[in-house]
């Protein structure tokens, strides 16, 4: 089981449990939307929704996706070069505010009726009365490394994260839910996700650095400078060794969570650009993931438009959003679950038409 | 009251009572996000959407809209010229098809909690056992008349109909309803509509024509002949006589049914490609209902784009549908209230970090 993954002996297992998914299923439910009262593609990409969860769950009447929401969250040594306008220990009050339920992820989970799950997989300054909090802890490490001098996880940190992700995964599909949201929080992430994107789109560093959660032009010359320095310091350019070297626990566990859905064949609901970076380094370990993914939203983060293009996806919103924690996702969600709808409710021609 | 009008006298008497939406509310309302547990404007348009909900009630904090979607449904006098790839007896047979619930729009409806209100405002062949079926008879015609000949509607019809739409967005203001979405059913109502849009937007004919609910080369053909006929046959440019010498009865009520939702300060979301040239028509009646106005999703009928930037919109969805009955506006509606809810529901960031 996942939970037990310690090598990456169990992540290439994990790898392999991947399967295509099932391009029959898919077809048959076009023939059934086909034969709906409306024109034929008449609802566009709602369809193609229908149709591709179909196939993540190999039938063409695929049941009613139960949604969750998982939001990770860490922090990130990189923030010591002053990439970032917030201070490390926002993350910990924010992992607060999303245990007390008052942030907008909390506020647009409960009116999309998504089950949230908030993972402390590393911040630096974790919430002190934590006892009392909804938090799950999956930490690996106070914080990742500083990549601009060194790895930011070991290998075995990565692996690590990798498989509290995949357990997630397992753990939700298990208890019924249909459908699993991504989402992040960790000061200075944008920063790692850029390195991430550089070297798995792969990119030129320059379209993969954007402002993050707000950055000035003396705070975007240091992002930039500190991102040139770590990639001029390591090559990797192999998923797992990007992961550790320039990758965020948080950021590791998303990948995770898209290989541990795609094992489990639930369809995984992607946020904006962090988590697309993850969905990203998780595509590159393992191609057959990518039909998994169902992409929510482009962000206003410089670079998504072409991370989105490297994974060949075109997300379902595009509303300037730029606040990760899943927000996109959730608002994304019930649009899956309407498409799921068409397949089962939708009245069939032979129903209305005289002969 | 509307349900009384009968003439030009009192349509000029609803525009009159159409004001300017509340910019101290909206940037109330942008301060109050201002100062809550996000960077700032990290919501992007969710964020423009609480502001604008705020702009159209009035106050910084707006009730959480209530939602009903108002399909309204005629047929089209043009459908003689071959313009349409289905007979009018489909217009009649969506309309049971609504009254029984199979329908897309009724599907998508239910999923999104939505109230349905479906209105045959001139089917020319009515469900015939239309005495089960839960269908508002407001019926100005059996069908437009073929405007390729002479006008669609008689001036006093247009008025009527506009009438008709006021009153049902009094009606539903009255019940509680805080968002009123608008769809249509009607085969040939895609070549009514872009004549509208040639006169109204205005734009070249040629980029108004599009396939509608489906389209061969030979039916476009014919499609662009009856249109430049009509056009050339008369040279109405004001928006009442727009209306009725190349409106529909669903279009006109469209359009009415903005100005009452405007008139009573309710947003209205506004479907597809008709939907927006009935938008479009109300909005050159009275340009103070433009910021009213949600447009929910930008149509895969062709002229949609550039009539969404006559009425400088840039709507919330773009999933390629193309099938009307207010379809596009239902799956944008859980947007609206998501945004209102961050207002309230968020906290502050004076709530959460220390100092």
């Amino acid at each position: 089981m996942p939970a037990a993954m310690t090598g990456p002996h169990e992540v290439a297992e994990l790898i392999a449990r991947i399967a295509p998914t099932d391009t029959r299923a898919a077809e048959q439910a076009q023939r059934l939307l086909d034969g709906k009262t409306k024109p034929r593609r008449s609802l566009g990409r709602l369809e193609d929704l229908a149709c591709r969860l179909a196939a993540v769950r190999g039938t063409a009447r695929p049941p009613l996706p139960a949604k969750a929401i998982v939001v990770m969250a860490a922090d990130h040594g990189v923030t010591e070069e002053g990439v970032s306008a917030y201070p490390q220990e926002v993350s910990g009050q924010m992992l607060a505010n999303f245990a007390s339920g008052g942030a907008a992820i909390n506020v647009l989970a409960r009116h999309a009726g998504a089950q949230l799950l908030v993972v402390d997989m590393g911040v630096v300054h974790p919430p002190t009365a934590r006892a009392g909090l909804d938090i799950r802890d999956a930490r690996i490490a106070a914080g990742t490394a500083n990549f601009t001098r060194g790895p930011a996880m070991t290998r075995a940190q990565a692996v690590a994260a990798i498989a509290a992700g995949a357990g997630i995964a397992h753990e939700l599909a298990r208890d019924g839910i249909g459908l699993i949201a991504i989402g992040e929080m960790g000061i200075g992430n944008t920063a790692s996700a850029a390195l991430i994107m550089h070297r798995l789109a792969p990119a030129p560093l320059a379209e993969c650095v954007g402002a993050g959660a707000g950055q000035d032009e003396a705070g975007m010359a240091r992002k930039r400078a500190a991102l040139a320095r770590a990639a001029a310091r390591s090559a990797a350019s192999l998923p797992r060794e990007v992961l550790s070297e320039f990758g965020g626990c948080e950021i590791a566990m998303m990948a995770g969570a898209v290989l541990g859905a795609a094992a489990q064949r639930r369809p995984v609901l992607v946020d904006g650009f962090i988590a697309s970076a993850a969905a990203l380094a998780a595509i590159r370990l393992a191609p057959a993931a990518r039909d998994y993914c169902v992409f929510a939203h482009q962000s206003a983060e410089r670079g998504h438009a072409r991370l989105l293009e490297a994974v060949d996806a075109q997300p379902l919103l595009a509303l300037g959003m730029r606040l990760g924690e899943g927000t996109g996702a959730v608002l994304a969600a019930p649009m899956l679950r309407a498409a799921a709808r068409l397949l089962t409710d939708v009245a069939d021609l032979s129903e209305v038409v005289p002969g």
